[in-house]
């Protein structure tokens, strides 16, 4: 059994008092019942977790995981060389990349860790991407990076180029239906790329038609930045450490989890539903909607981050305007 | 001819070259090419009306304006009293408003105005809501409210019990179809409320069935506030301010204004789509998508102030991230 699977024993739920108590305050707030509808909600999710009935959101937090990967190295399924993997790792820690500014704009600090940065995993057409010992490795990383945080609100984002091909197959292999379905353009490849893309998933995908257990076909076709994103999304559930999901990759690094613990996602909202066809299908698989759906196909956590804004202004909604009562009272 | 008849004359233009421009630095920056979609377009529409290739948003600005209805006065077609008005007046002023905690983590300020709180409009079943007189009136003070903000964007909003009637009515009148359809729950009315509220609108509707006039349909069977609305959309444009729209009542105060002068809202976004159902059947008559879609139905302006942020991060995602020359180069 691996790290992943231990911590997804005895996952913690929300506290059901303050979330009750912050629907009953919604219906009684200074604007006509129900008229924040979602938002209401969102803070009552968020006051569940936190175990408060006066929810906010004050120091949210972007957890960006970067690696790289052998099928990337091997085959053309990018449109950008796997170098661009350890430049952006670098705009990141300088605070230069799109998610830097939307963090700024969102009230929330970025931290990115190398996780496989010049350390491919293996070709996932060929070989496990990972060694059970890399795996729990990588879990642990992830655990102490959310260990190491003062969050209320967690973006989780990743960077590697080439990594919608191992999410494809996750998917694929999970989910299931027709293999190319789950295969999209990623950063835009072309006509040629998509399908050296398509086989490349479809060779990953049959490698591993005899594997039953969710997380070991993330361990065989995922990545590792894939890894730390489930690790962390656990990790932050037994801090009851709400965690906001990013686009395709995030969600295809999550999947497996529900497909053990069917409550894992339970402390997961999805910020929004991205260009790249497969995600609107995972979460409609997930049961998920998202804040927004602004066509965006960025990754590194970017439309997580635009979403912010939104839990944070939900928790205000309830806590800080006053009721009816306090109001006319 | 009316003053908002006057203003729609000599509507300026964006500029061009700045939007041209932004496109081109979009495709190159450090990203994948197109990635930000619909986010790198928002920036562009405000680099054009800003007049510069480096967009921000730094001063938004809110202008609520309240006024009361005499078809709600003497019809039960809202769910509260028409008192709740002036006491949400005093809530806005006060900072303690929905619209208001919205703002602060938007960044952004916000008056409101009383255009008519305790000077209810004509009943407008049997008469014209507001005369001639009153009409330019209510437009001066909502150009007077725009000339004296300093903002790089504009959100409007309203407060006025019962103004989903006068909306609908509007609505009726201009985009045609089945009365009845145009008409919604407002703040949440009862089955027996929703039918007066039918009949008060198809009353108003059919008393102006010779009316071919736009700015005369929102005069006859609009509202105070309704048309401060308008008129500060206008007068905008005039200050070459971007203008993010609201809900039902805000994007049915500015129907007119295309019906007049088809570009007339080519510097206005909408904030988002709400729940009450004619809302969305107008931003199809406008060829606007919503930026926000979360079911609300709340007014005041929330739903676009919502959206804030979100034009905030199209600008940041220009102007301070690198392209792939200055970050490599």
């Amino acid at each position: 059994m691996s790290r992943l699977h231990e911590l997804l024993v005895g996952l913690p739920a929300p506290d059901a008092a303050s979330a009750a108590a912050i629907h009953e305050r919604a219906a009684t707030i200074l604007r006509p019942s129900g008229a924040l509808a979602w938002l209401d909600e969102l803070a009552a999710w968020i006051g569940g977790w936190h175990h408060t009935a006066r929810p906010v959101v004050e120091r949210p937090v972007g957890l960006i995981f970067a690696a790289d990967h052998g099928v990337a190295a091997a085959e053309e399924v990018s449109a950008y060389p796997v170098e661009v993997t350890a430049a952006m790792l670098a705009a990141y820690r300088q605070g230069r990349s799109t998610i830097n500014t939307f963090a700024r704009l969102a009230g929330a600090t970025v931290h990115a860790f190398d996780v496989g940065v010049g350390r491919p995993t293996g070709d996932i057409r060929f070989e496990a991407a990972l060694s059970p010992e890399r795996f729990d490795e990588l879990v642990g990383l992830a655990v102490d990076a959310v260990d190491d945080i003062d969050a209320d609100l967690l973006v989780l984002g990743e960077m590697g180029i080439g990594n919608t091909t191992p999410s494809a197959a996750i998917a694929a292999a999970l989910a299931g239906g027709e293999t190319a379905a789950w295969v999209g353009r990623g950063t835009g490849v072309d006509d040629a790329g998509l399908d050296r893309k398509r086989a490349a998933v479809q060779q990953a995908v049959r490698r591993i038609a005899g594997v039953t257990d969710p997380i070991e076909v993330l361990r065989e076709v995922g990545g590792s930045e894939l890894v730390a994103i489930a690790a962390a999304v656990v990790a932050a559930r037994h801090r009851s450490i709400p965690v906001v999901l990013d686009g395709y990759v995030v969600t295809s690094s999550v999947l497996p989890l529900v497909m053990v613990a069917p409550d894992a996602l339970d402390h997961c909202i999805v910020g929004h539903c991205s260009a790249e066809p497969g995600h609107r299908r995972l979460l409609e698989r997930l049961g998920k909607r998202p804040l927004l759906d602004l066509d965006m196909r960025l990754g590194e956590g970017s439309g997580a981050m635009a979403a912010v804004p939104l839990v944070a202004m939900a928790c205000a909604g309830i806590t800080d305007v006053p009721t009816f009562g306090e109001w006319f009272g």
